[in-house]
């Protein structure tokens, strides 16, 4: 018997339970309505199934600095497997030091986000991986510099070969972001504190902690910070009742950017809280490297209200909760270059 | 009995055997007497005993970026585990995308070198470890605020605890650099082609491979490229009977600059070949990307002879055969960061 059954039948059977049991049930119900936890294995891709040989070809790419113009930036540089899947950085720095304008969303669970980036310009991560190899401040490369490099390397033809064996010209930039988004897709963090309470054992958050997820619910912050990745669902002005100030707005105006929509005017994709603990700094701007302090803007300018220091504790303890297990990933042994390969380009 | 024992049998006991094979026997016994394979596990290092707890540490440390001022460069930027242990770069780029001075040397099987640094003004990994944290150029932080970072994760000051009990205060500079040496110490490309040759294999060479090694031995490569790493074994002059063009050199007087002895201008380390084909470009300028332009400057710099195509060819279809089997590496997940941790530094 499984044993959130075991505790709805408590509530239901024993009517000497105390209130507060059947109270907590009632919070695991309900959460168990708003959230869904994260799967140890990737979902299907249905316009990019996975395949072994495809995740590992991606994962040559994800750490290969050399899809950059200076052979010194890969996608691991600002999306760090080791730190939560971030550079912890308030904006990304690129090719020749440049400051990127937006603060680098984590890989890991990206795969469950709507679309992808804080605008969420591109819709899947397969075309997200096209962006940061073309753009000036990022990678500052081209797809046709892009291909030849790895045209060059006899390591890599081999690779795409055996990962697309249908396609007459397995490396293109398109293959490339395939294999990418299926490495990417394999990049979850299960086995947090939340996923367990979310299977039904309601021991997994002490009583603070579940505190903390009563109020996340209650006051609303879920509305936004729902789902499977409590977050990544929809697009949300921020904020909603009272615009922060421009120092952590930083001016951008986000989805209007993309739309040319008024009512879009800076609106952005809600982020992910899976992990937020250990991927400091937050917001858009990365202008706040309190996760106290984060909640407390949140409450005031997406929902109207000042959170007391307990309820913000409350909420912060419950959000560390959803840190999960982080992926454990094999360097790959990258292919050698040849005299073929383009020379890196550091201006 | 030993394949040794067999061939060194079979050219005494069988006269008719072709005089080749005695001869070929001969470039072998020759070539185990200059060189020693590169082993499986790490030699025992007398004042920094390996621990497992040690070379873990070492890991993070080595992959952990906010080693740096920046918190983008760590030591795997410039000595990149994935692509032979170097960047691939002329010279590497380090913080505010500066360019350094020279060519990154690569950290596999370093711990076989005398000394480190093209110059060997770091007599070991341990001290060399401690160069480029300091550098403006490179990480451009201080001892400091290296120490601070690392104090201030909970993650580092239980893993430092665990791996130097004795120490009252186990986060140190020198500790970090202790755990970095043991880990970088761990870092070695055994069995290549070479290797299983000299252990008595002479199947693992092809004829053209050890006409290579027969010739890489007679001209005089051997005497500065010998030993377990095939060079990192003394100091010689950049060159010994031409110096090659101002290009090349890039004007740089080597280990004058360490010990001020004119004697030593324009000396420097002999580098390891070991893997040398799969770390372009080359000399401490990182001027040549060949490696058949490379054996030529260096028949005509160092031995002052004009060596032929056939000859070159030879000589790079031995040098290939020292790609060892590359170090397979778990990434490390780094301990999150707390509010008390020092913030990156770009500027």
């Amino acid at each position: 018997m499984k044993k959130k059954t075991v505790i709805a039948l408590s509530c239901l059977l024993l009517a000497f339970t105390p209130v507060v049991l059947c109270a907590e049930d009632d919070v695991m119900a309900k959460a168990q309505k708003i959230f869904k936890p994260i799967p140890k294995t990737p979902p299907a891709l249905s316009n990019n199934p996975l395949t072994t040989a495809k995740v590992n070809l991606g994962k040559m790419l994800y750490f290969d600095p050399r899809l950059s113009a200076s052979g010194l930036i890969s996608c691991n540089t600002c999306h760090n497997i080791g730190t939560g899947g971030v550079d912890l950085q308030e904006t990304s720095v690129g090719h020749g030091w440049q400051k990127g304008g937006r603060n680098a969303p984590t890989v890991f669970n990206a795969i469950f986000n709507i679309a992808q980036f804080w605008d969420g310009r591109a819709l899947d991560l397969k075309e997200q991986a096209k962006g940061p190899p073309q753009a000036a401040i990022e990678m500052n490369t081209t797809p046709e510099r892009l291909v030849a490099t790895l045209k060059s390397m006899p390591g890599y033809v081999e690779a795409f070969k055996e990962t697309f064996p249908q396609e007459e010209d397995p490396i293109t930039f398109d293959t490339t972001a395939q294999a990418i988004e299926a490495f990417e897709a394999t990049l979850l963090t299960p086995d947090a504190p939340f996923d367990t309470y979310l299977q039904g054992d309601s021991t997994a958050l002490v009583k603070q902690e579940q505190e903390g997820l009563k109020l996340f619910m209650k006051k609303g912050c879920s509305s936004c910070h729902g789902g499977i990745n409590m977050g990544g669902t929809g697009y949300f002005p921020f904020g909603v009742v009272e615009k922060p100030n421009s120092e952590i707005t930083a001016g951008d105006t986000g989805r209007f950017k993309v739309t040319g929509v008024k009512s879009d005017e800076y609106v952005f994709k809600s982020p992910s809280l899976r992990n937020i603990a250990i991927t400091p700094p937050y917001f858009h701007s990365g202008k706040v490297w309190s996760l106290r302090e984060a909640v407390a803007i949140m409450g005031s300018s997406q929902l109207g209200i000042s959170l007391t220091q307990d309820q913000t504790d409350k909420i912060v303890a419950f959000l560390k909760t959803t840190t999960g297990v982080q992926p454990r990933i094999e360097y790959p042994v990258l292919p050698a270059i040849t005299e073929a390969t383009p020379k890196p380009k550091l201006d």
